[in-house]
């Protein structure tokens, strides 16, 4: 009896124990780490952290998971095609015909436009619900600016795995990572013809808008998107430094018969050059990071030139303007130049579409559309593009090591700004994609990463799933090849645990795409909204008055790339392409090829 | 011959003399001087600053002046009711039924609120153009947040008149102003019978977003609304100094077994008190002139302690919740309990419509209502209500004078937040009109006059037409009564060169409202807009999992004034309510009679 009395109670005792540890076990996760919530709802854990409810209000799905769609969701969703399906229609060489009248039609195109413009922006929260340092609402995300927003909340805090409940308990090696998958071999030319200036312009619009404070994953010292900050400075102060206070203009210097900025010992505007750079390389300018590379330099350069040649059309239309009006108005037709360009220039080049990508802030007037923007953590990250950049820039037949290119100013101004656009148009950028870093930035790419981790970044898939696209199934679907996708299985077990930025780079390339379809998705939205919520683009500004009259506005109107360089400089118009001339569209699969055979070689 | 010939050449010299002459005297003016421009249209000289082009861009408007409707404008113009019907009809008794069973239809009365939301809204420019410093459109406005925005531009520099073409060369003397039409001879009662509970709501409200830099007319330190600063602080560090870092509260102190706010002593925030006060009279606010009245230091203790209550309805509901995220999402909380009490309560009270004005964000969802406010200077000057001030306060039968009440919080203390609140709540309020400035706020009116003037604020027709009213055509038809209307004759000689303060000052009141006709239409879209676009209202934000739950979400979606005092008072609750409760409809003739009399004792 006392045997079989003292084995049941070992037996209960046990069960117990199981059940108290159990409970224990279960008691310290989140119900939220599984991600449950489906198509935007919002997870929140209840009284106890293992029950959890999705919060599906103002959605058009509802459910427990909010999973079921609404009765006019489910013929949308019935009837919207996928992503890759329109990208397919829209760069097909089957449908330009199509897209050539369309936009040969001003109306059915600006239905098109306005389609496009909707669409993409309401991928996106405005206002935003999060910033970088919460992991759900809060009023800071409205009222402390010096914190990204970002697009999906962190993985909760003490979740069993890094990714939520998915993958390894450890994330693999920074270094390691970047050894396998990123670091370039040899370099391997942008499949799409993208040349230098091309990856310049992107490099100087950007950074208008990317300023993470340094050391400091979530923080940010820019304002809320395309403000030309980068030209003017980034407050009052610097802009008077900047200034010249004479018919609105900025203050520029003669050298070797052009103008270019001023040199930093002249205007103690804040710059960050190295120790070595001697006074001749080191210039002033609006943003602190554009001595870094030449290439940045031109632009501000041909930018400030197209400043105070927008002043003298002005002051010529209004002679009784002061220099504030002059100055101030003169800001806002280059910021809404640089906003045109870069939608019919840079974003028609990134798209590739059949259709032509105008600027047409009028068909939005009166639509549900935000006239807001916050940049997001999230497109910074997957902006970091540092593959577009070669290993040696040509210049006029001189080519130059990066070494001897970084911090060189001076460069542009020894072959003149016509010779060096010239060159930059010229030169094919590299591939922003897998095993193509050049080991001068690598060292941004380990920040960006560990950044990501720091920040919680959930799943590349997770992110896929939030921008309409499907969740990938196997590690092959993504990169469409066996050797990488066997290196990521090692890393991360489960292709719902993948980050983000790894995700975006070793991504299969899509058919006449820069890209991969995620690096396309998740950027489009972003760049559409952070442009067309410009407040430029509502109907308050965008009428004649806001730039000084007619003429102003057809500057804006009008700007091309070609023509902001060809204003600007003397004599003969360099070559202003964001393209090698030499690209015919059969590279694509050559380079398809070439890829390929990368990745055999590895 | 030579007699005649000489007659000819003098008359000739005489006729070029002249046209030089008026071309040098017309060429100081600038075409805008007159406002030529109507409906919103845009003035911008020609490049002969005596031509003008009206930009009606955008605009329901065409012809040189944007002064022709295009055909559905036309429409629209014919059926609207001008405001002063739309008035009478919301206030009349015999509307009182039918807006009773509007009160009772829950979707008749939420489309009845959308268009209240809408046409109020809309009235104002979001995104703004102008902010303080410039008379024209800039980025500025959108980048410099220390700068109010402005409705109207300011009248241009070097008018022949102050208020462009109109009145006189000089604007009156600023302290005959105030002396003449300001100065409080005898303390008026408000009409409608608000009370001093109203007027310090009105107070610690506003004072959340109208924060003027000292001696900048055109600066502000605040954020761009309603954002409960004034409770927690104008920033994180100073937040940081109130909250107890412990399940999220803000840090109290018991005295006399109430809780109240830190004194300053203990918790270092930057407070503003004369030196005298002496140190329990020094308490630590989140707004560092909330130590100016006891009114406004109940309010800070009240929110305080409805904060902390907060905080442990949400701790029952997430035990798992760390100390941040109670305190974030208590501020959200709070956030929605204001607006809610501000429009049903305090809005309700203003506006004293038998319509029931409601917080409904979910009309606007996917309305083209942009989310977004910046605070108008305009908003701030005519909301410079000191005339609702007393110049005693009876509390609890102790009667004390402003000079015994005026930083000293610790009154509150020792009549005990219940006894106060009832005292408030019995008082009757002043009425914001002319001759009811009390004397120790008239330095207040005379800067915001000035500052009026420093800004070249637009005349006060100017405004009426902006904000949809007719022009005043005379005086006495702006008065009602022929004493003032003969001093603003001799003030400013025209009609059309009435400053804005003093022309809402002197207006007429309207029937059934506690202002005149200008007040309450430029009042009401800056209200809605600031209440309705704040983020909190967006579908984004307005949903349960935002507040912690469908509890916290029930906390703002029920919240009233009476349950923000009651549940933070210990024992029975005294009168909460915002209109003295012996006051009778039938009041309002009477204090008409009232307020003609004391016209004529002037």
């Amino acid at each position: 009896m006392v045997s079989l009395r003292q084995s049941v109670m070992t037996v209960l005792s046990t069960l117990v124990l199981m059940v108290v540890l159990s409970n224990f076990g279960v008691s310290a996760e989140n119900a939220c780490c599984s991600f449950p919530c489906k198509n935007r709802g919002v997870c929140l854990t209840g009284k106890d952290p293992n029950t959890y409810t999705c919060d599906c209000a103002n959605l058009e799905y509802y459910g427990k998971n909010c999973e079921i769609p609404y009765f006019f969701r489910k013929i949308k969703n019935a009837i919207r095609p996928y992503p890759e399906t329109t990208h397919n229609a829209l760069v097909s060489p089957y449908t330009r015909w199509l897209f050539g009248l369309v936009n040969r039609i001003t109306f059915i195109h600006d239905y098109f436009m306005k389609v496009i413009y909707l669409l993409r922006a309401s991928i996106l929260d405005t206002p935003v619900l999060y910033e970088t340092t919460h992991g759900y609402a809060t009023i800071s995300a409205h009222t402390n600016s010096s914190m990204y927003s970002r697009t999906l909340p962190p993985v909760p805090q003490n979740c069993p795995t890094p990714m939520g409940t998915k993958g390894f308990k450890t994330l693999p090696d920074v270094d390691v990572l970047i050894k396998r998958l990123f670091t370039r071999k040899e370099f391997r030319p942008e499949p799409m013809g993208s040349n230098l200036l091309f990856s310049f312009y992107a490099q100087h619009f950007t950074h208008m808008f990317f300023k993470t404070v340094k050391g400091k994953a979530g923080n940010t010292w820019g304002g809320d998107g395309v403000d030309m900050t980068s030209l003017y400075g980034p407050n009052v102060d610097d802009e008077n430094l900047l200034r010249s206070f004479k018919d609105g203009k900025l203050q520029m210097q003669e050298i070797n018969k052009e103008m270019y900025p001023m040199y930093n010992k002249d205007v103690p505007i804040k710059m960050t050059y190295l120790p070595h750079v001697p006074e001749n390389a080191r210039f002033a300018m609006g943003h602190q990071f554009f001595g870094l590379l030449p290439g940045l330099f031109l632009y501000q350069t041909i930018w400030m030139r197209e400043h105070n040649r927008v002043c003298d059309v002005l002051k010529e239309e209004h002679p009784d303007w002061d220099d504030e009006r002059l100055f101030q108005t003169s800001k806002l037709v280059i910021l809404g130049e640089c906003i045109k360009i870069t939608i019919t220039d840079y974003v028609q080049h990134l798209a590739n579409y059949n259709i032509d990508v105008r600027f047409r802030p009028t068909v939005l007037f009166d639509q549900p559309f935000q006239y807001r923007n916050k940049i997001s953590i999230e497109f910074n990250h997957v902006y970091h593009w540092h593959p577009l950049m070669p290993e040696t820039f040509n210049i006029s037949g001189t080519v130059y090591a990066m070494k001897d290119f970084m911090f060189h100013s001076e460069l542009v101004v020894k072959h003149g700004t016509a010779a060096f656009t010239d060159s930059l148009s010229r030169q094919r950028a590299g591939h922003v994609s897998h095993h193509n870093h050049g080991s001068s930035t690598l060292y941004v790419l380990k920040d960006v990463l560990e950044h990501g981790r720091e920040l919680r970044f959930q799943s590349f898939n997770n992110y896929r799933e939030r921008f309409n696209l499907h969740r990938y199934t196997s590690f092959e679907e993504i990169t469409g090849e066996k050797e990488m996708a066997k290196d990521l299985e090692g890393f991360y077990g489960d292709v719902d645990a993948i980050e983000l930025l790894v995700g975006i780079f070793v991504e299969k390339r899509r058919k006449g795409a820069l890209f991969g379809e995620t690096m396309v998705e998740m950027g489009s939205p972003y760049s559409v909204k952070g442009l067309m919520a410009n407040p430029l683009c509502s109907k308050q500004y965008w009428r004649p008055s806001t730039f000084g009259g007619e003429v102003g506005f057809d500057i804006v109107k009008t700007a091309t790339l070609e023509k902001l360089f060809c204003r600007n400089i003397d004599g003969p118009c360099p070559l202003v392409v964001l393209r090698v001339p030499e690209w015919v569209e059969g590279d694509v699969d050559e380079l398809n090829n070439f890829e390929h055979r990368v990745k055999d070689e590895l």
